[in-house]
């Protein structure tokens, strides 16, 4: 693909958490350049670097690569008056209810990509994860040409959602899923800059609830798994039941899963299904280089140890064994990086597709 | 009950955290006294002070509550000799392997209550929980008759079962537990000192696999929730399936469970039956004041906050809510604590109710 | 002393995790009930098991001791208008700016005993630790008549001075303290409801600065050891620094000393001062048994082991060893109980001696 | 540098953390290839593989970067057989003991850069730390010529030593050292593997005491800032007391230091010094591009976000400030990589330095 002139992106919500990765993931990005900041009025018309500092005046940044220096000068929009001048992808990393008035003013004219779960469960808005269902893409058509836009909104789904719906597919393809189980232990950074987690809540501690995540995941991985068809996508046909907990982990998704399955399935079969799984999105820059990492070791996957694997772009899983509970049951544990894969960088993903699509 | 005069328990080792927690039970219990002390060789002749001692000359104590200051001036005895003269009941707290060639030598004449899981599976040996199958208790009478022993061997359940199959009792009596799948969050004190789980293993991190842990889990709920018929238990028509991992949490374990059950049952049903169930228990020392916690706040149990309600004898329960993947489909989530009720503890109410009801 | 008629105090702040501490420090207490509760406009007229839960529904409750069930259904007052009818003490753990306002509307006719700062460093206002400064007492008197108040305000130190001063306190009566030199690694309780120390913050990490707090413990270490003297507090003359960070410890401030006497101490002297030390408080409810608890052993005092001995009301000091820096150096490490003798339990016990000694 | 052959090294102690991060340290090096392994006889014989499993069959493997898979099919050797045969280097991270009677075997022969304590305090053996003391390193040839060997020992310090006497250097060229006060809050990495801190010692918790640390600091910090002189390193005439605790903290060694100064020191000086220092060593291939970083920002340095800076061979400087305790007294903190400048990478760097000048 020629690249004779990068994107010019905005990235909308840049002072928190999923923001900052937005920043980290197009950091060096051969496809796209940062050209506008926006965030809360708060924080609007302050340099970024003013604007991520707290009260105390320390820096609030949570990734792991620094910020680009030359973007602590840039001066901070308010995002509900963000100037769209130059700007070819609005990435919005805003809370849902902002996203639900702001989106789709940017949305008339421009593509969003977005982590907030406001547009999640329209009819006419597909939910995207490049590798798993990028056939749902065209929707996008019919959202323009109901809602008038010349741009759209492609959220991504939620965090817990990304890592299990990606498992889930090579199964689905091969062997029908039926029935999902799952119990999540969650990294805290999920939950967020603002209030987040308190240490005291999670040093020594499991928290077993958090609001809205499971109803999210049975949601959003039916829609995921199921099938474009008539301008609107029929879920798959299965049921999926979570209870999705908090950790004392920094950062990466573990799900213990139980699946019942339409055809028999071997433990191996599954392996194969998903090591041989082919995304289709090896072209794109913030791919990585395995969709899914199948471990033999029983101790793994381990949340430190493997979220971080291929740039935290790879699904990895392990423990796959036999589940006396179904007929053909199956039951494995993932680990998923919620804020790599699971938000700004799954998003950067979703906007490499469309593009290489010709869809943005 | 008279206790005119108090029985003399020795405990086996007493050097590990389960030993340990067997010190704490047993301090100012009304019914018993610590008579001897006992490890492997290397701790034998030792003060028991000194065996608490690493290397470095560090005391390894492991309970909130501080050693008795005169125990730790007893002399260690070596398990293997024990001298049962004037020990009325061994505790055992040994490892499994050394409890296949110690307990029965112990057994020939006394009374073992263990935590160890050599004789667990065994045709003549029941699994108590008090308050939930002591009518298991007559299957001594049959080991003892067929095994020529006057003592007897009494171990208790994994920790991880524990919780589970109390929690599961009031549902299985008046609704009828068909399946069972369930992801265990356990607490790192589990996994024993030696070698125990590196802080490097755990902080920030979950490790998704225990060996052995879910069969034990599935073989003992089976049991604990059989009938016993003809000198055996028939275990219960239920099919078990787990994933036990470990969470960076110092004590307690964490379940998040998903029953079906052969009748209709609400959460409001199951915390019905849960809060109104008799564990008839409650005339010994060691038994809680409410044998289950129901908990209508989404965000409890939580292991830091319930582990150690009613003496870590109770069992928390919460997030009682209908589970979709089955007609008659329940989730909840427990907390459990697994070095008191799942351990020591948990050995000592089982002497207590079997020398209630005379079998010790 | 006779108590045929228990006080009444307010707790003003109620709602925040030193305002529980008042709450827990304050169940079953011999000379006092809770008679009313007070916190910010937001809280006002709610039930106080309302205004405790989060915009989530949550209940925030930090204290390993339930919420008295009753205290649930106290309607909470509005700080700034607080009811004195009927309250014989005010019990405060607001936030230094609006203690500034409200402490002196409420001091006008009533004792407050505050855990803010805003008083501290008043010429007419001791800053009290029983079994330290009591002596000190007596300035109130100067502040009444000086201020026209028939009540007055009597704060506590800073949780991470109080430990400090109470080591330092034999070792200044019978050595000299001169110099001081301070590590803390303070347990994140510390930090506060709102917003508290974030899980992502303290998760595997130290943080190395704690706003203000060196500060405030070198003044006011000094005026605790300083002496009372023509209506005014002389501070010691001895230097204090200190350099005081976060660590992942729930609750307990550790806090590594080296101090320069003017007379030699060996550590066995210094182990014996503080062993023999006499607070003279040993008639109040909420004394310590022990004043300094001195461990021989190298590896204590431990944060989560040693922080709620003698229900948090105990200084552990350990590691007594020469301090070659010095002619006469003394290095040791100490652990205090931050929300207990550091807050809430430290203020009830300044009330309980004022009581004692007639000056409430 | 010509690299026509790149020289063949030896790691003994291969399966420990120390062990594993040579291989870290030594992948893709573009000097040293890894041509043997060995461990001790239990591991002997064994592929690398198999011999870093634990007696579960898990794969105790703590880097961040995964093993080389071609290095896990190496059979370990005996350390004590080691085959010197087409060795160049031999990398030793074997315990203190042992090395005592296998460094002098290999020495004989061959040079050895070990992480072990073992010859640190010989008076003929340098200890070397790249960038600080390079002009110890012909103490080497004497210690060659009185032992008789061709090849020499050359440890590196302790792994707190390291970032302590890296941040005290520019400070002693500039304004003489004479004092130094100390705390540590050390990573548990550092605790080695087996045994290791144990999680349940390490959650929640500081630990005041880890044996021989702090002898180890102040003997090895007043030799590396000495001088080289007939043929013995005349230790540097400052005092240095240290209390090393250890906290819930993965890696990185955080170290809170006041050190009194022979002249006036501003901390916008010291800075200067730090920031401006030349070390000399830009041209070795596991140099930092910053010896030392100075951060303004008061909340830094932190262990987790800092260590990993610069491939974890920068020193992390902050919270630069005047110490009262002294007429020229500076307090700062920093944080330093144990387990890579602290442990392997920088035994690798000294290599690199010995090769660089002609001495290995």
């Amino acid at each position: 693909m020629s690249q004779a002139r990068k994107k010019q992106v905005a990235i909308v919500g840049a002072t928190g958490i999923a923001g900052q990765q937005f920043v980290a993931a197009l950091r060096d990005h051969p496809w796209y350049d940062i050209a506008a900041l926006a965030a809360s009025a708060r924080s609007a018309g302050k340099r970024y670097g003013d604007a991520l500092r707290d009260a105390s005046g320390a820096l609030r940044w949570w990734c792991a690569e620094p910020p680009p220096p030359a973007l602590l000068d840039v001066t901070v929009q308010e995002g509900a008056r963000l100037n769209l001048d130059g700007i070819d992808i609005v990435f919005s990393a805003i809370e849902s209810e902002p996203a639900k008035e702001l989106e789709p003013l940017w949305a008339a004219d421009r593509p969003v990509v977005s982590t907030a779960s406001a547009f999640r469960y329209e009819d006419d808005v597909p939910l995207l994860i490049p590798g798993v269902n990028l056939p749902h893409a065209p929707l996008i058509k019919t959202q323009q040409s109901r809602r008038g836009w010349r741009g759209f909104v492609a959220p991504i789904p939620n965090c817990t959602t990304t890592g299990l719906a990606i498992a889930l597919k090579p199964l689905h393809d091969h062997f029908g899923i039926e029935r999902v189980s799952m119990t999540s232990m969650q990294g805290i950074s999920g939950a967020g800059r603002s209030p987040g987690v308190l240490g005291l809540d999670m040093l020594d501690n499991v928290v077993p609830y958090i609001p809205g995540e499971e109803e999210k995941v049975a949601r959003e991985t039916a829609k995921i798994l199921g099938v474009l068809r008539d301008d609107a996508v029929t879920p798959a046909d299965c049921i999926v039941s979570a209870t999705c907990t908090r950790a004392a982990v920094l950062e990466g998704h573990t799900e213990a899963v139980s699946v019942s399955l339409a055809r028999p399935c071997s433990p191996a079969d599954a392996a194969a299904a998903m090591r041989e799984y082919q995304a289709g999105i090896d072209d794109l820059p913030s791919a990585p280089q395995q969709f899914i990492t199948v471990h033999d070791d029983p101790f793994r996957p381990q949340p430190r140890i493997d979220r971080d694997a291929d740039g935290g772009m790879t699904t990895s899983v392990g423990r796959l064994r036999p589940d006396p509970l179904w007929t053909n049951g199956l039951r494995f544990v993932l680990v998923s990086h919620n804020t790599k894969f699971g938000a700004a960088k799954g998003a950067v993903l979703v906007a490499e597709a469309l593009q290489r699509d010709k869809i943005l």
